[in-house]
């Protein structure tokens, strides 16, 4: 089984990139490698920016993982700052923010950065269509996921297994495998 | 008259800048330098990163500016990212987000980044509180001064040489020309 380095401090990222890459023949290894993030509008940046950053410390080839949920009537926030506004703000204020608002569309989004070392990165988009939700629904998942509507139920109502198949996340991972 | 070099693409930074500086005996030159802004939960980091990151690469001394409002009730959001915030929801949804709040308690914040080429950079931090207004009030300065009470006016009511006189970016800009 090919094995891959994956650069990320986030346990649920982990357990997700490892159920997905799992299926399709390959072993993820978490490292640690606190590299710098970068602000900028959009997540390919940030990857390929991380990956190339873990690539030439590290000296061997590494995957990074960078993900947001842009909200239309938001004119994309939170964007590549969803951490910072889920542990500053919460759903809870999201939701506040949404109050009132007809247009409930957002775009779910991962960007796989991948590096080896002194190579160029190479970037795997995956997005999702959904909607906010009007309440937080459903106990699985993290972040965004209970607001975050596909069809009639939200991410976070949504076994393990039937979210990766449709995910973001899960987009972005198999892109990159097939690449591989 | 000492000359120093501005990194930035904010007009009004610069105005604000060259005002402040020039009481104190500088001449303030704009230069351009699209330098990498980091993600972090405090200023420092980003203005240090900065400054560093230009000094290396135009090889003369430079200072840079990052600024942020932190709100107490909302955990220090917008803070690092006060500029995207106000690009991507604008002030009327922070007021949004503050309704029915009654700590209103915020904090303007700039930190001076400089570096010398081949040296460490240094920052120089400059504060105001003051408090979230209910509404926008004021047409003079930029970004978040018409919702930043100070006393019984917002910034945005402020002329240019009073709120220079207590800004925060006048305390970070007149404690890095007492250092220099």
């Amino acid at each position: 089984m090919h094995k891959i380095h994956f650069a990320t401090s986030n346990a649920h990222k982990l357990k997700e990139a490892r159920n997905i890459l799992d299926t399709v023949g390959y072993e993820v290894e978490h490292i640690d490698c606190d590299y710098p993030e970068l602000q900028a509008d959009d997540l390919e940046t940030i990857s390929a920016y991380g990956a190339q950053w873990c690539a030439r410390k590290l000296d061997k080839p590494v995957m990074v993982d960078d993900s947001g949920i842009f909200i239309e009537a938001l004119n994309g926030f939170p964007g590549p700052y969803s951490r910072y506004v889920e542990d500053h703000l919460g759903n809870r204020n999201v939701l506040k923010l949404m109050e009132g608002v007809a247009n409930r569309k957002a775009v779910f989004m991962t960007v796989v950065g991948y590096c080896e070392p002194g190579c160029e990165p190479h970037t795997f988009t995956g997005e999702v269509e959904g909607n906010i939700a009007i309440e937080e629904r459903g106990m699985n998942g993290f972040g965004y996921d209970p607001i975050f509507l596909y069809n009639d139920r939200t991410f976070g109502e949504l076994q393990d297994h039937e979210k990766n198949r449709i995910s973001h996340r899960g987009n972005a991972m198999r892109k990159f495998a097939g690449w591989l």
